[in-house]
């Protein structure tokens, strides 16, 4: 049984986890099921039922896993008419009864209200709690961070390559994305800023029809799925000529990410953390105003969460994204790699390139 | 109030309705979410609330909507403890109290199970008959569709015109992604079938790394969301010279095409139009194994559900597609076309190739 879910389970008292999130999804079945369309009008999301007496119990339509030892599978793309609810709930009752009987752990936030009625009486886990079990990854798990990362630097290097004085914000995103897939080999989920000139300053932003200047900084910040594990990185470079100011600020975060790399070990405290690399940053007169990092892997956003008040306790295995910034008006700097806290330094997974300068791919090494 | 809602309340003998499901809360509030990473960490997914006695609510993140005198916001994107549950809790209660005071019908398959508190004896509403009150489109609705199919037209001829004999599944599908976020001024979500050669027959499929062949058919069928409203369209074309029966199977096709979209008359069963398409696919001695068709819009898959047993009449604004294919080992073809139902002749809104030949650009008309 996987220690992750006994500890969910032992803090909670329960003897079995239901949820929805595709996330733990993945990391307690292993599914990667869709999510970039949307709810599905012939299917409910995939489930996870876990308990302490059985392997992990998995409830989805056919056309996302046929039916299996550890499989509930109910009737998905069909010509007739349509009743995913229906389908979930009997294949739902299904898992439950492999896993056990019990007190039941429910994910509220994600399982739909439809499956109310198989589940009387179940707990509502705290959504904090989900999100921390998440944290510590197995080796197989930071390989697969490290292949989503792998993606990420296909996309940095051909978003470079693709900057040049007269370019759209969305020609650097169509190459990136090109990359990213072709490394892939296949379609790939990915979030991302990618922005340019003053639309920097606004932290983050889809690409738009704007055209790049001689003297504009991009940010560009890419988070693939990959097999159901998310990747993520951050580097702000320029198109010819730095603007006045921008060698400083991309200077400072640098050195903050640095800092911050050095800081994570066992035991620290998750707001510790943001202390070092957010004073950094503030010692050099400038600020962000978002968190300083992340989990990275089940989600695209996880614990431990490096905020200010950061409660989690840094453990070997745990997988965290840092990303230090600098914004002014009309200006905006953020650099962001992927770290592994071990039972020493932390060891980082990112190679994308770092450089402000265009042809500079150094990497935060 | 939006007569669709009030046949859906009268219906049900409801008062207001609550739903978690973008397409509705498009269609009642006009919002149109992110959908294509999946949940967030920070929000639940938006929120409609629409009742008899006042305007329809939204309830979300502040990230996705400022507050206002219709919408009822919560915290998102915080460095602070992340309370997503709770601040959608009490935004929902906020909604709720404007809503005004009967019985309310809710969606189930979509609203968390964390929001049970709030809808104490709710009724369930029939997912059936929120997918049937989608179906009529108004005039600003349906220029919306033509909208996400001018998307369809520049993804589709961007794809043939990246096709050649030694080219990738991805390289046509980064060209038309490319085409159809230049043609939508931004990123797109975009669902998408496009297989070649002996994939083909498997209907439908995400492109990969297999590289044309100069006999090989590309089965292309792309349905881009634009302002949370989706688009649909599929076309079945040679990289050279067409395999042994393809150009039967794809005469067969346009032919049915054609039959099918002069069936669309107000009246018509549902199911009817199905038989009229299907036959004509099975008389020429080709079959499919799919729905001939279905509602357009507010999500990719609605009624009117073109399928044998279809129940729906057809009504003026309504928006369907239709897309017979034929299947056999190692060979299939499907084209796709949408059109609006009016009071006489259906109304084609589709603009994209159909042709069989690569540069033959001829549309349905």
């Amino acid at each position: 049984m996987d220690p992750r879910l006994l500890r969910l389970l032992d803090d909670a008292s329960a003897d079995s986890l239901v949820s929805a999130d595709p996330g733990l999804v993945r990391m307690l079945t292993g599914h990667a099921g869709e999510i970039a369309f949307g709810p599905s009008p012939f299917q409910l999301p995939a489930i996870v039922v876990a308990g302490r007496a059985s392997a992990a119990q998995l409830v989805c339509a056919i056309d996302e896993a046929p039916e299996a030892d550890h499989v509930h599978s109910y009737p998905g793309f069909v010509v007739t008419a349509l009743d995913p609810v229906g389908g979930a709930r009997a294949a739902l009752r299904s898992a439950l009864g492999v896993a056990g009987p019990g007190r039941i752990l429910v994910d509220a936030a994600h399982v739909p209200l439809a499956l109310a009625d198989e589940l009387p009486e179940a707990a509502e886990a705290a959504p904090e709690a989900l999100s921390k079990a998440c944290a510590v990854k197995t080796d197989s798990e930071v390989a697969a961070v490290e292949a989503a990362l792998r993606l990420c630097e296909a996309g940095h290097l051909a978003a470079r390559t693709a900057t040049a004085e007269g370019a759209t914000e969305l020609e650097l995103w169509s190459a990136a994305t090109a990359a990213v897939e072709r490394a892939a080999g296949g379609r790939t989920t990915m979030m991302a800023d990618l922005v340019s000139g003053p639309r920097t300053a606004e932290v983050g932003g889809a690409p738009g029809t704007r055209r790049l200047g001689p003297s504009d900084l991009v940010l560009c910040d890419l988070v693939p799925r990959l097999d159901g594990i998310w990747g993520d990185s951050c580097a702000t470079w320029v198109v010819e000529t730095p603007p006045p100011g921008a060698e400083e600020m991309h200077r400072s975060c640098r050195s903050a990410l640095t800092a911050g790399l050095d800081a994570l070990r066992p035991g620290v405290l998750a707001g510790d953390v943001d202390a070092v690399v957010r004073g950094a940053v503030r010692g050099d007169g400038f600020d962000y105003p978002h968190h300083t990092g992340h989990g990275i892997g089940f989600h695209w956003h996880e614990e431990p969460r490096i905020v200010p008040a950061g409660t989690a306790v840094l453990e070997p295995g745990m997988v965290i994204a840092l990303e230090p910034g600098a914004y002014r008006d009309g200006l905006g700097v953020r650099v962001e790699c992927v770290a592994v806290v071990t039972e020493h330094e932390a060891r980082l997974l990112s190679r994308h390139p770092l450089g402000l300068d265009l042809l500079d791919r150094g990497t935060a090494a």
